[in-house]
């Protein structure tokens, strides 16, 4: 099933947060975004990345996505981080009139196995006024072990079971440079082709620092997103109508990627 | 199976907030138990209740354990409380050293249908110096329903799938009083013995106002885990030392009900 009417956004960790501070919400931009959110009037699910939350602790404690047996005091450092990162923005949804209900990765995944059921009762939630608002997280693999599920790895998974309409991806910067100097934007790529190819992305262009992985990292989770035959859209989170635009199918300023129909 | 080595403990509304204003906290209480907790050196799943947050919100947008569709914007409200009380709880025991992981409902329970593989789960990471921290909260029940699952109830459901050696209950009181004038406390009960009998619920012994559903509900929930075979004890987290006690199967001033062997 495609769920025509349902936006998935993820807010990125370089947009919610100040990379440059530890701890340092960026709440003048959680305030705008959460704005632009509540007016959306479309089921909505929204992820959030770490920044310098939970990417900073995990740094501190040498946690990564390959599962081991990382230090407890870590784990729990990491996870109650993201909580709070977590909690100002519901709260800020919350005031701006939206319902958002936060949920953890673990309501809806085994590890970073998808518990496809579980993933359809987010759209149902959205489809019925709620918003859940969900983040990547440090998560528990089995005995010892624990991992780091990124908020970009979730986007990849919520897209593929639920198919939205709209697959948004708000960062600091305005989308993806063809050249870093002239700050020339890509409006538009096409998953498979050959436009591809225009944008080096291992020479820096395109590739803009962002604390929880980089622009690299984000692009190819778009990529992969477009690949299964949804447009996928990469707008500043700083200019936040563009994410209603985003949501609502207008182009905004940004950069699209088409999706392989 | 029965988890000898496990403990199970609930910090109820009554302690952990004051019950008589909106949205507070009892900080001290609530580090006086945490230190405790972490103290405990054993394997230790912790329960905790809504008092003047989730419950306080949950009265004020008419909300119960029937699953009904209630105001979205209330169900955003409610949760947002609850996880912020458990992060105050969460960041207390970080502190003291402990390693908290906040898991809500969802995570190990569809609607108030428990999943006993995640339950399970939970276990093994108490087994992994991880202590689970949980929560009474409001979940969704499909469609637009949704519904108060309270602490007490969470109580009965883990115990029943992961049958701790301790299960302990911390409220604002001594334990249960056979005679609410002299504050006579009863030190112990047979679940399914005649002495239930002799106290009164509905009298009023043993009836200690507590904002999250009262006692007579956790003396309820108490007799229900008792009956499956565990020994229960009500202690005063107040006293934060009978909490630790308790876990360690020590008798601590408080009650005892003893479970059906």
């Amino acid at each position: 099933m495609k769920n025509k009417g349902l936006a998935l956004v993820k807010l990125g960790g370089s947009v919610i947060t100040h990379k440059d501070r530890p701890l340092a919400a960026n709440t003048g931009a959680i305030e705008g975004m959460a704005k632009a959110l509540a007016g959306i009037g479309m089921p909505l699910i929204v992820v959030h990345g770490g920044g310098s939350f939970g990417h900073y602790w995990s740094v501190k404690y040498d946690m990564h996505t390959r599962p081991a047996p990382y230090d407890p005091h870590g784990v729990a450092v990491v996870h109650e981080s993201m909580v709070a990162l977590n909690q100002i923005i519901v709260n800020s949804m919350i005031k701006a009139g939206a319902n958002p209900y936060a949920v953890a990765p673990p309501a809806y995944a085994a590890g970073h196995r998808p518990m496809a059921a579980r993933i359809k009762e987010l759209a149902v939630m959205a489809q019925n006024k709620m918003v859940p608002v969900t983040f990547g997280d440090v998560v528990h693999m089995g005995g010892r072990k624990y991992s780091i599920l990124s908020g970009d790895a979730l986007m990849s998974m919520l897209a593929k079971s639920l198919r939205p309409s709209r697959v948004v991806f708000a960062t600091n910067v305005d989308g993806i440079y063809r050249d870093m100097e002239t700050k020339e934007l890509v409006p538009e790529l096409r998953q498979g082709s050959s436009k591809r190819r225009q944008v080096d992305f291992k020479s820096g262009a395109g590739v803009v620092a962002d604390v929880t992985g980089g622009m690299q990292r984000k692009v190819r989770e778009a990529f992969k997103i477009a690949s299964m035959g949804m447009d996928v859209v990469l707008v500043n989170g700083l200019v936040p109508e563009r994410i209603a635009q985003a949501a609502a199918g207008k182009a905004p300023v940004g950069t699209v990627i088409r999706g392989r129909k």
